[in-house]
């Protein structure tokens, strides 16, 4: 693969739709919720083939900085940075590129989320291959993931019409469409040229620094005044500087005003933000009930459960489509249908000065 | 009160619907379901402006005395019994009355289970001079209670068309009806006659005594072959005796056979035999959605919940109508409506060979 490319992999988010077992110091991204790794193990390792780990770089916070040392123990400890203060998108993925672009001037920057699945991996290689011929000819390249159905809590991506999925070349993006509400997420979907956004980028680094000094030029200037990477003075610098940086995503900040985007009218690959505990429920094996359980369980007439309860018997007698999470000083028991409103739980603990919680 | 008063408390059972809380070292009657007591620690409380501790005796098994002796504390140790082996009933009250009847020869014997509620004491204590005056006449007296609803799962009391609930005077007892189906408990409630036989019991200690002999010679025999109560020789001659008895209820072995049965026709005094996780929930104070918990909880649109999980945050979102109850090995999520297959679940973990959750 292209020798210039890195990986930036985005592990800053809290996922506190994955209560009680996300919490601060150990989010969504390191959790084990799907399989034996964690999401962000899973996701170095898909990147592996394609990015050596020396090329990898992991931007979270403070919290989470120490768990994901010792989950990654082959990506060398300084690139995995934690972010200052919690600044969104933009002012991260500025940091990433000036970093980056100082150990190498040609790099080409992948921008991944740590916290979603991969089903085609295969497929996933691919899309990338055109990400990147896209990105080394000087666009911002996006991904789109064709709907599988009309999801309101995605933005889309606006293709131009006839854009066929799978598509070996960069397309035009048309523009970014934010999320829509249902009817409207109903036309998308019909229409077949609106994708949904992965939050994956492709960039070379030079690129994306003239773009934030263009549209971002405040944070771009306090990011540019940062002293060499790997020098003492870095990180205290870092620590002053980051904070004064705009609060805004990268899409708001570059990408809907940028004339050089463009994107990959991705094949499915078996993308999954893992949005809920339902999402997850959706991505295990079921027994012959519906149910899927992490742990042991004894179910009597009960139907399409989702238990995770490790080193715990969990006994489900008469229910369904419930979610049962186990932790030692929390448990949560929710419908499956309801399973976006955790984080409302959250507020309320919260509320309860129960920060021993979050 | 009578002098020669003696409460016999029933402790052997199991309450296997009150697991995972319930084991084999903490059956139902030693856990404080219902209020910060534990039921037999509430049944001592209710009978001691009746009788002095010093003339409380209780029977239970090798599994559960030490958790028993540590919550009576003003029981003499001695009089806590453990059955060598489970034999239902009628050899448990026929060694009891041995014993007592040896303490004391004209002794007055109630029985009484360990783990029921009653929720009016001055009614309960009124119900016990009726039965005490029928026994001290030298009948076995039973209480009835009037049916609240067409329980399937009690057997019932006739008395003689037309006895009114709380008859100061003891009432003759026409038949005993085993657990009805449906449509016949409708007929006993419509009736009026039939009432829930409370498995409360009064008589004197030799009059007990007699009828034993008459109707369970075998057991009897064998029971009144045995050394004094309170010598060396009585624990190891119970020990090799009390197996052999047979395993019978007094209600077959002696209440159904017997000429000498007359009864309570009790009013209503709160009597409530807490059959499962349910009847805890009907006994509790709910909030305003209708939840009853131990334990803190975050309730999200979440009705008419019991929760059982003391020193955890249990959040609950968009459920309604169940019984959760958390321990540290084993967690119950059930329908409020199937709390009573509660027991089917152990069924399933001894096949499993899991003795440790039992």
């Amino acid at each position: 693969m292209n020798p210039h490319f890195h990986a930036l992999i985005l592990a800053g988010g809290r996922g506190t739709r994955f209560w009680p077992r996300s919490r601060r110091r150990s989010a969504k991204q390191v959790l084990n919720v799907v399989g034996e790794r964690s999401l962000i193990q899973a996701t170095v390792e898909r990147l592996k083939p394609l990015v050596p780990p020396g090329r990898m770089w992991v931007l979270t916070n403070h919290h989470l900085r120490d768990i994901i040392l010792k989950q990654l123990p082959e990506i060398p400890r300084a690139q995995i940075l934690a972010e200052p203060a919690q600044r969104n998108t933009a002012p991260a993925i500025g940091l990433a590129a000036h970093v980056v672009h100082a150990v190498d001037p040609a790099a080409l920057m992948g921008v991944f989320p740590s916290d979603h699945v991969v089903g085609n991996p295969v497929a996933f290689r691919k899309v990338l291959r055109v990400a990147l011929k896209g990105a080394s000819g000087g666009r911002l390249m996006v991904v789109g993931i064709p709907p599988r159905w009309p999801e309101t809590g995605y933005g889309y991506i606006e293709f131009p019409p006839g854009t066929k999925a799978g598509d070996p070349q960069p397309a035009a993006v048309q523009r970014f469409r934010e999320k829509p509400a249902l009817a409207k997420a109903r036309r998308y979907v019909a229409a077949g040229n609106f994708y949904w956004n992965s939050g994956m980028f492709f960039w070379r680094a030079d690129v994306l620094l003239e773009e934030l000094r263009a549209h971002l030029p405040k944070s771009a200037t306090l990011l540019a005044g940062l002293p060499r990477f790997g020098t003492r003075a870095f990180g205290a610098a870092l620590t002053r500087v980051f904070p004064l940086c705009e609060n805004i995503s990268i899409d708001y900040a570059v990408l809907e005003k940028s004339k050089r985007v463009s994107g990959v009218a991705a094949a499915d690959f078996g993308w999954n933000d893992v949005g809920s505990w339902n999402a997850v429920y959706e991505l295990r094996t079921r027994d012959e009930c519906g149910n899927a359980a992490a742990g042991e369980t004894v179910c009597l007439d009960a139907h399409n459960n989702f238990v995770d309860a490790r080193g715990k018997m969990v006994a489900l007698v008469g229910v369904r489509d419930l979610i049962v999470v186990d932790t030692p000083d929390a448990l949560l028991v929710a419908a499956r249908t309801e399973a976006q409103r955790v984080g409302e739980v959250l507020k309320a603990l919260e509320k309860r000065n129960r920060a021993d919680l979050l």
